[in-house]
């Protein structure tokens, strides 16, 4: 079998993405967003955007679909933050 | 001025490592690793390789160069993590 840069790109993206994973689902299940830093999940779920629009623009199949996971997370995240916020429960 | 491709990437690579800094600075400084995973680490760390090795492997710049700077920081504090563990000091 010959590795391919698709074989190396896409595990990259499986681990990069799992590594986000735990936090990502503890946050989802609890909406708990307290011990959060809400400029770090700012910066990096704008950040995972520009990858996102990066990889379309150099139509770079790897890139887009590693981001769009790990932004719908971090999208994810940080909305439970902001509306805690909002919400006055923080 | 036109936004190239590249413009984009440098902006990503320089939001999600500047998200991933305080971390990593706090990390570097107190030499502390005990609320920090181990298994989300190691991930991290070996997917952030996996990025750089892809990035090398399609010679593109932009990702080479985040994950040049991810991977040196990641590798620290996961050095830093190991160390604490099999010195017993976690």
């Amino acid at each position: 079998m010959n590795i391919t840069p698709e074989i190396i790109g896409y595990l990259a993206a499986t681990l990069t993405t799992a590594s986000f994973l735990p936090q990502a689902i503890l946050t989802i299940k609890t909406k708990d967003t307290q011990s959060l830093s809400l400029g770090m999940y700012t910066l990096f779920t704008l950040g995972v955007f520009c990858w996102l629009v990066y990889g379309v623009y150099i139509a770079n199949e790897v890139i887009v679909f590693a981001n769009i996971i790990t932004f719908i997370l971090a999208a994810s995240i940080l909305s439970f933050k902001i509306y805690n916020m909002l919400t006055n429960k923080e």
